[in-house]
């Protein structure tokens, strides 16, 4: 019996899956709203690579081995954990097993998608990187690839979540990363609206703006996305092939497979990869996307052409979105704020191969909590929502009696987001109405 | 070439190691002041195994399956690291390894001596631990341990840190802990301090008195502690024995092995199965403790009888002290803050075995911004001590060509210790005098 699962260097995969090679219906491709160009202003932002990867229609991309290397000094391969302690206390005959990677030095999966992008940039001859960050999770892994790289990294933290969460601004300086409150004096966009108004709180549609000036108008300088985007799903699925390889060393076929979705890229990454074999009609995996009450895109969106961003800079993707315009409460589930998702998870989502749930912020903090106390591990708040509903299933096998195989993706650690437990345990934490 | 030396659950060791059983001459016995008798006390306030390891002189002593499975459930064994990259950096022919405590789900090594403490109690009827806790890892650890053998726990925290790092309060609390700002209104003693001055500060003589206090009107009650005495140097030695293995894997004969020691029970767990072999002329390791010059004990301190704690409620021991009322400035490695040091540290130390360091603490927080831009890794600012010696001695290689191997103890994480990091780029941190 197997309680934990590691792989060898040599066990990390060579390649990228690419779902677009196996989409059960044709994906919408991305368009510009009437009268504007921003296709071509995304082509010149992101580096040709990255480009490429976007529209690949390739089953498998090759990992570069630099790359490759990197994600192995950077802890790559991650474990894969059986909650053996958590499946006693529900008293379930469920077993539930959990992908690791929190165990990634900046404390998420983001790294694997930040490492790669880094790594063509350089290459490229870029300088520099730019990037948003909202709750700071993506920013702190860019800011770490840069540095291993020896690129420059400029990070647009929105300056109400600058000035809210110091640790995060604190963690950037120590990976090299360069953090500015948006609006900044740095850009023209930034200054226009700091001429307006000197104390505007900032939004993370101005943080994209910032970020994307930089890229449009210096040709050393790149723009780059944690999320949404083909080429970061691509990069995650590193993820989901580890976790092949782990499910058949301990002889387990998941029965449910459970991921947090905000933008996509952590279900992306974990799940893409099984789900091919469904697809395929070679598997009866349930799969699952857990997002917040607060910001319903899956379960309450709807399925048309938005723009990525408030301000509508991107192109119009065809996704599950809750409106450009949406302002979702401010939960500390900070990753999972996003208006919209993934093409492709949307996608797979409209064709029943992936079922949306939301879950309350009390009652995923109080998943956490349950999860911590029995397995020592502490969840970040997007983590949470994906043990919410592994807990849910594990008591449903209670009831049944069914000994149903659970695997969810452990997105990241919550040592950064301690506030969040406290306003749960303060009794000040709110749902969203 | 290995990277990472990952061992298998069965090479978690079944035994603990007793340097007891091996130390170069006869350690000197505690004793008590005059017309006290502390030692009775201590014996009443801790457990009966807790006690019975203390004078033990056997030199290993099996870990109760219950305990090693524990430990396993709790992320051991722990990984061996090599720093290829810092290493390649600073441009040395020395091979640095570091053994990763870091990854413990608490953040530390000191789960190692918690999960054993609370186990025994359990064993002996016991429903409820106290302690004290500064810096606060060992008060997280115990209450995380505590939580997994179902007891509960009593953490007293100096009340000026109790304010000044609420994330620590908050993860405690996660863990089932009860965190109390010393001096409380729970005991004899608080309740005195606070009549006199309600706004009294606390201090760790005062946590440590109130911790005892419980233990020693209650049955059901036992005080426990993370450092210093031999029953928890005993227990960590579950780190230098898995370090042990790791590094014949890695076919490696280490020439220099370092730790951070405050009270002494990282660097005895990480090197007392090494320094073994030393007493028995079997090595040429050369083993260093480093100590922040704030807190001098080992390289400025005298070596002989003093109390354990500031107000001489524990027996008196021969030790490394640089006087039991000797308040050490408020540097941020608040878990070498300690005047007193483990009686078997001291006395390795004193025989020679043992080569102390002092380093300034901006000098280890830049080795531990070194260390986190080049192995993704973040230092607590304790194991900066640990770095900033491996860094020293990876650039005296470079000058002489030796190509040393350097084995550091990675003790824990830094994610807890961030505002520390930020005073060092703000230029705030100030070395002690």
């Amino acid at each position: 019996m197997y309680n934990k699962i590691v792989l060898s260097s040599d066990e990390v995969p060579k390649k990228w899956y690419n779902i677009n090679a196996d989409l059960p219906v044709e994906l919408p491709e991305p368009k510009n709203s009437e009268g504007k160009d921003q296709i071509n202003a995304l082509q010149k932002a992101f580096t040709k690579e990255g480009l490429a990867q976007e529209f690949a229609t390739d089953r498998y991309i090759k990992i570069p081995s630099e790359v490759r290397e990197l994600y192995m000094e950077m802890g790559r391969p991650t474990p894969l954990s059986r909650a053996k302690r958590l499946e006693e206390y529900l008293n379930t005959p469920a077993k539930i097993y959990f992908k690791r990677e929190d165990t990634s030095p900046t404390g998420s999966h983001k790294l694997n998608s930040a490492i790669p992008q880094a790594y063509f940039a350089k290459k490229e001859g870029i300088e520099r990187l730019t990037t948003e960050t909202g709750a700071g999770q993506w920013g702190t892994a860019l800011s770490l690839a840069c540095n291993l790289l020896d690129l420059e990294c400029t990070v647009y933290m929105v300056k109400v979540s600058f000035n809210q969460k110091p640790d995060r601004k604190n963690i950037m300086d120590i990976y090299n990363g360069k953090v500015y409150a948006s609006p900044s004096e740095n850009t023209k966009v930034g200054r226009e609206i700091l001429e307006k108004n000197p104390s505007h709180p900032g939004s993370l549609g101005v943080a994209i703006s910032e970020a994307m000036e930089e890229a449009l108008e210096n040709d050393e300088v790149k723009y780059t996305l944690g999320s949404v985007l083909n080429h970061v799903m691509l990069h995650q699925t590193i993820i989901g092939q580890e976790l092949k390889t782990q499910l058949e060393i301990a002889e387990e076929e998941p029965d449910v497979m459970i991921a947090c979705a905000g933008g996509g890229s952590n279900l992306a990454g974990s799940l893409f990869p099984f789900i091919k074999d469904k697809i395929d009609g070679n598997s009866n995996t349930q799969f699952i996307a857990v997002e917040p009450s607060a910001c319903p895109t899956l379960t309450k969106g709807s399925y048309e052409y938005d723009f990525g961003d408030v301000n509508g800079f991107t192109p119009m993707l065809k996704m599950f979105t809750l409106g450009h315009d949406f302002v979702a409460p401010s939960v500390h589930a900070g990753g999972l704020r996003y208006h919209g998702m993934s093409p492709q998870v949307s996608l797979l989502t409209k064709e029943g191969y992936i079922e949306p749930r939301s879950a309350h912020q009390k009652e995923v903090f109080e998943a956490g909590v349950c999860f911590a106390r029995n397995e020592g591990i502490l969840p970040a708040p997007e983590t949470t929502h994906a043990i919410k509903v592994a807990i849910d299933e594990a008591i449903k096998c209670k009831k049944t009696g069914k000994e149903k195989t659970i695997v969810m993706n452990f997105s990241g650690h919550g040592m950064l987001d301690l506030k969040g437990y406290a306003s749960y345990f303060e009794g000040t934490m709110q749902n969203a109405k």
